[in-house]
């Protein structure tokens, strides 16, 4: 079950760098929806390696192909399933990696886990693991935006220590978060990310960063109670995307300093509903959404495998020295932020559908 | 499905605050297990309102019966049953808010998703949702150190702006948590929070705070790679507890800011496994735990319900002001910390059981 | 989790007759039905013990008690939790039983599964275990019913070789049903099987029959193909109860027989929608209902506790002749009609929520 | 959901004949499993089309690919994906029935459900859907014959009204089901099941029948109580292969006519086991294997396509004659035992891993 995800709205996910190819199947998503093909594979250009020089140069064109569920463009309700072959698998790469597991990668964990692991590239938890989410969530924000008029927008608000201004989360589009390939809407503080970005690279090391995202447009009723409760899938969801450490809804961490007469979110009228006069909540009261734009922030540690030279032990616990080979990505936030939004996509299908289904 | 967690080792819970009782079934506890009530009233004791000035005034015995699934004192492998009967409702207390929405809390949000709501309490938006949790977690927990020796330790690290100096996460105890009413084992500190929380409650307002968990023991292995990765499912485990706004494992938002020479930790020999020097990745790589203690942050919000007057509107869109009758929790932290611990020992109990599937 | 039914309309069920109680919980019922509580009670009443001289003695009233998700006799969309309290348990009753394993009974495979198992009364497989069916079947046929006039009624088509007379699905009542206690709206051939029923009592032995289901009123489009067809989770349903042998829909193994020409239902006109002209599919196609009545039948073994003396071998391997002590069912059939009824409503009360979820 | 099976040996499939692959992911298959993929070619090459002159003319060589998951030939425990590339597809052979729903086929309730529906080979309702079934069936029963020495055998045992005589389910084996084209062992009723198929063509009809199946090897303890009993599971699956209209456990119907002292099966001392003299039960007591042989039948109808011309009505309910364009199958059954086979295997492995969960 762990490669699975969602309810309703379904997807499970396939593959690793040294196979033949990832993919994802999503069961469930409606039908007679016309599925825009070139939204999705834009999407995976957005995630793809190789896009600028902020990001490992290996070249995957990752061309998307819809195998089943779709017929002259428009989905039939059947599983829809979407393949990307693989190519540019250069094991070699890899091969000291056979002796040293990687530190704080998933080398070990895996080996004491599964009692074998892949001998390239991290297996699943290879960042390649991610284009299925990418295309699943692809699918799921096209059938939000017909059906529900939902928009999801990500961005980084972060690189290392350097921080963007503030931004409209009613405003933004991804026409400003992709006018730089940092993808921060605040141009003077991308030029910095990007210094940060490739100060580390230069050093052989990485930097981490926080991805915010907003979901616009959901009325209220979304989400379940008590365990699935809206922000609680929507945790599950980036805590399983590689590199993720946190997550916060609304206030977050720093709503905990405040008393409740200053973060409470005063109801206001909003012709026939009521809305929040401010969105500490981030959209959600008690699980479900309240009509406000869903807001949150993900937490991505710096990459884990770097050039740099590490000390560690080698598999047998004697003491070694780990250089990584390979090209590896100083920074995964800009390329974070379509499998933020892709997830952020596959929990509001589902929850959307959920809701359908109660008939109120 | 909402009101159930775990694949395995699974409870389903019910129970607002205005029916007959809450209460759990636990499916899939493994056999033979001598399981002590008394740890389970025990944990059930330290979420009970009323049990200290800090907390609300309502007396809730919260007696728990087992109906099912055990005979003299063992577990058959069969559904749990666990009942708390409903005492002390006071319906009249809420009569106020049929009227007008609470500012942050589930009743505007209850009302748009089912047409209806609990007209007195929150329904299961009210803390008494929590008890089954509690109940549920107690078993999952005795279970967990019977047969993997693992323990699990929350504590309040911060009440607003009142933090707690450093915690050893490796030698935490219960004792040391339960020595204040505040359940920060640093009492200097304790004693500051005490008095933040005095004060809210004195002003009639509320106030917020981090609690941090540990879990130790833990072999390397749990955790499902993907969509079910430990930290995920605990993510997900933390943000389904009311009030709940974020969460972190290991450096979390803080390891941002890091480079990844600085952030990674590097591998060290422990006899026949591997540990790590340090522990920025809070004992998880790759969603599986590394066997190294799991630690992890939950940020509460104040709670909403407050008796101060705060401007807001009606169910009908007017302008009004509500000072919530009843009497309040000025802060949940304290109350929390058992809820914590009972999440994360559902979590970390059903991973085990997927692991112990595996055959490894 | 094997204790839970349904994606959507979901219940967990608990208990055995040694314990405290038995009992459903209901997750996902629709919010705002008008629960009649006596409707209930009367489903209960059918399937209990004692209710006549045809089944076992044993008096248990099974009052039903709703603890929550109820207000005001009306649903609130969170989880109904119904419970019945147990009595009569007789423990000294089993005693032998604990060094014999009943054949064809499953105290050898409990033991074998858990290590363990409930001293007396058979634990989960005991009888007792449907009571949280019927509960939670009789609120889904409610709902069926007020949402979309789907009505469902089951009789004993046979007991041993006694077989009733054909039975118009279109028409059948409840009221015909229950116009005997054997439940075999032919009143010539319940005369048979009352017969049949008190030889084999007699006899100190036991005997088997069918139950015949129908369901009416469902439209088309109910049922997930593939794996989740309609038909998939009828079987699923029926062979989950109790020394339940076989499951046929429509024509089941005689269709097998025919020549496609033959077995074929030609459409016929039926205003907007298609009808069938006969229905050898049962109501249902490629595992979707197609708006034709669902027929079904479903096979009941002897029971297997029976008075009458049995050559075997104990727990230890050594040869033994058990005559089981206790007061036992001859014939489970009669009872078996509302537990029949019971988990045809959870199925279709599923897939009507999952085709809702679906908007077409 | 409707197209993934299992909880802990999950597959999901997906492919209709008129996209460009059908396949499977299979999940949670155990690591370090040497997979044998010409015994996976080798049960698809059975289920195959125009492997003789009893089934369809269309030749489709389905080769699998094997695309993730496998590492020189071993599994890792990740998402193993099988693909099979869709050839032949006439969509042009169909263009008739885009205006004449097939009786007794799924056109309309695809229709009615989906609101749309493939314009050729039946959509998801196709037999291709199979495929995925047949390839990931086929990798749990190695699994199941490495970790625990099952087997699994299916054979036909009736073509319309042709029956074969008595076959050992202890000594039975594929190869002597394969000694003949129909698959039944007894070649003397495989002479006269080949003539009612022969029959069936030329008079461009179709016939039905029956497939039993055994499961030998598997322990005492395999199947979860209450709602996942093995033979709940193995109804469901084998209900939710097209055409399946029953399905029986060991005594079946048949079993309904006996008295309780003649059907259950006495225990006989096996060692360290206990056995049964007789096997009434099918190898299951309360949804438990007993560990002797696991026995079933399926019931199969008559294919519903079907060249003679049939009186119905066109999707819009005027009166019409069809007489169903391209080559189609007289009889299912001989390629339905690969498919019964598979079904068997991912309901056993599956009760497998949740037994091994349970670490008694």
């Amino acid at each position: 079950m762990s490669s699975s995800f969602g309810t309703l709205f379904r997807i499970t996910t396939y593959g690793e760098s040294h196979g033949g190819a990832v993919g994802v199947v999503i069961d469930g998503c409606p039908p007679r929806l016309a599925l825009d093909l070139n939204q999705v594979q834009a999407q995976l250009d957005r995630r793809r390696p190789g896009q600028s020089k902020l990001t490992t140069p290996r070249d995957e064109p990752d061309r998307v192909e819809v195998l089943s569920g779709l017929q002259e463009g428009v989905t039939l309700g059947t599983p829809l399933a979407l393949e990307v072959r693989n190519r540019d698998q250069r094991p070699g790469d890899y091969e000291t990696l056979r002796r040293v597991p990687r530190p704080s990668h998933a080398d070990y964990t895996y080996q004491q886990k599964y009692g074998i692991r892949a001998a390239s590239g991290g297996g699943r938890a290879s960042a390649r693991e991610t284009i299925g989410r990418v295309a699943g969530g692809a699918v799921a924000e096209q059938w939000l935006a017909a059906a529900h008029g939902v928009d999801i927008v990500a961005w980084v608000e972060s690189v290392g220590t350097e921080r963007g201004g503030p931004v409209d989360p009613a405003l933004v589009t991804r026409a400003q978060v992709d006018a730089t390939p940092v993808r921060c809407p605040d141009t003077e503080a991308a030029a910095r990310m990007t210094t940060a970005i490739e100060a580390a690279k230069a050093d052989q090391d990485s930097v981490g960063g926080v991805v915010t995202g907003v979901c616009r447009g959901l009325p209220a009723g979304w989400g379940e109670p008590v365990f699935d409760k809206l922000e609680a899938t929507l945790a599950r969801a980036m805590l399983s995307i590689p590199a993720v450490k946190g997550f916060e809804i609304g206030s977050g961490f720093a709503g905990t300093e405040l008393h409740g007469s200053a973060h409470n979110d005063a109801f206001v009228s909003r012709g026939d509903v009521l809305g929040t006069a401010t969105n500490n909540s981030g959209g959600v009261q008690g699980g479900i959404s309240n009509g406000e734009p869903v807001l949150f922030r993900v937490a991505f540690k710096p990459p884990a495998t770097i050039a740099k030279a590490q000390d560690t032990v080698d598999f047998a616990g004697d003491a070694t020295t780990l250089a990584a080979p390979g090209r590896h990505d100083p920074c995964v936030v800009p390329r974070a932020v379509p499998i933020v939004e892709a997830m952020a996509a596959l929990v509001l299908a589902d929850a959307a559908l959920r809701q359908a289904a109660r008939g109120v």
